[in-house]
């Protein structure tokens, strides 16, 4: 039932036309590990430094994330600044990899074998080391960002190969396979070995393209959203998390994952920086998936 | 189980990626006639000039669209010439009102009852003048655009409170009631009456706001692209002749009036002009309505 999530650990001044927040926590594992923690053990894998506030080991450990994977390193945890003046993509006004420069994920031996493995977002060659010291797993998933796909795409391919999943925005399917059609696009993915293709389109919701099967799901509607840091982690977190409690990756499975994603996000992106993923009741998510099902 | 149609016949230019086309069979009612025609007796009330070609008037005939409201005036047909650089947006090159400038909707008895009007995108008062010339009709529904919205919003607003249904752009929508939600700004227009507001959303497909509800709907998939002129006319077209061949406006007849509207828009948009929407088999159409409810 485990999940393990490897990915940043950030601290991240964040503004939006609705606040600014300093030094608030963030990065893709931490995001992703607080949306899982509603379905099941959560192993989070990372580094910090000495300066990580006591409030974030507080957080995750209070939504029962196993922490034996966050190493601490002597200096400063990473930083990330940006700022939106459009909801659907962050300027970044400056990132400080500090610790994080030198990550080279060890997995401890509580990691080592999962029912389900979530490579957030960081660069391919670590998402290929973490894949070579998982000794036993069931699905594993892998996110990306177009500097991933600029910088290292056939390193990226290597990722891609050998992960069931991918989570991948609609401009980064564009731009890693070189197709405008992105169901296209998704193809090529089936074509490498991937089983499902979620294909992230924002306030648009989501498109998941299966061997023979496409799933459309909305957006859980948001009425005013604060800060969208953290969106596609969280929902990759929901999905893979849900995931991790199921004995089979079918079509209707996929769909419930989706939903659930899809529910956490637009809890995150409805206040700023991790705040909307806290203390969160399992029935108002359920809820809510319910909803999201009845709508379309 | 009639369906009357109001609205501009028009000779497009239309340059896109994939093509150019010149004095081609366009205009809102044109495309919205050809939509509606399969699912029962469509008039079309426009005006055209002397130099409508026999092609569209057969082209009419052949898809058995009632012209008794579609009148010859000495001139031009309105003309119009537009560009896509990017699909949701023509840029237009010109616009020839011709006949269209004084078009002056009089309706011939066989058009002043009705089951289901459609006031295709043109000016608000002759929208009002075609409300006012119609005896009886089950429901009415409006288009409109950005230009009317800043023009005429009082004008608008008189319609909007006259129609059961709305179709409306989000970007319009936003233009029209100031709000940046457009769930909110959907209830506001409940709140002036509408049934339903048919929220479009280009290639992520519709949103529908009922009093209680939501409805989601995606775009069918269209892998190329030629040419989005019309899609919302087709889309409109097909919901509402849709509609005319139903007893009652709840919630599950709005939604297959969407997917019906959603297919057609997408079979529209596979080619230039009105081509897209000729001689389609029915149980196309039944099929693909199908194939997107299973999608999502």
């Amino acid at each position: 039932m485990s999940l393990v999530i490897v990915g940043s650990v950030a601290l991240d001044t964040i503004e939006t036309p609705h606040g600014k927040v300093e030094d608030a926590l963030g990065g893709s594992a931490v995001y992703a590990s607080l949306a899982a923690s509603y379905f099941g053990p959560t192993y989070i894998v990372g580094v910090v430094g000495k300066d990580y506030p006591a409030r974030g080991v507080e957080l995750l450990e209070a939504h029962k994330v196993n922490l034996d994977g966050l190493e601490t390193k002597p200096g400063k945890t990473f930083r990330w600044s940006g700022a939106y003046r459009q909801w659907s993509q962050a300027d970044t006004l400056s990132t400080d990899l500090n610790v994080f420069a030198d990550f080279s994920p060890q997995l401890p031996p509580s990691c080592r074998s999962c029912r389900s493995l979530l490579l957030a977002n960081i660069h391919p060659q670590l998402q290929l080391q973490v894949l070579n010291q998982i000794e036993s797993y069931k699905w594993a998933a892998c996110d990306t960002m177009n500097y991933w796909i600029s910088l290292c795409p056939e390193l990226l391919s290597e990722v891609i190969r050998k992960v069931d999943i991918v989570f991948i925005n609609e401009d980064e399917i564009r731009q890693y396979t070189g197709l405008d059609s992105i169901f296209a696009a998704g193809r090529h993915l089936l074509e490498m070995g991937v089983k499902a293709v979620v294909i992230k389109r924002g306030e648009y919701g989501s498109v998941t393209i299966f061997p023979d099967d496409l799933f459309f799901a909305p957006a859980y509607p948001v009425e005013r959203i604060q800060d969208p840091t953290g969106a596609g982690d969280s929902f990759a977190g929901g999905f893979m998390s849900y995931l991790a409690t199921q004995d089979e990756l079918n079509k209707y499975v996929i769909r419930k994952a989706v939903r659930f994603g899809t529910v956490l996000a637009a809890k995150n992106v409805s206040a700023f920086s991790v705040d909307g993923l806290v203390n969160l009741e399992f029935s108002e998510l359920q809820q809510k998936v319910h909803q999201l099902r009845n709508w379309a």
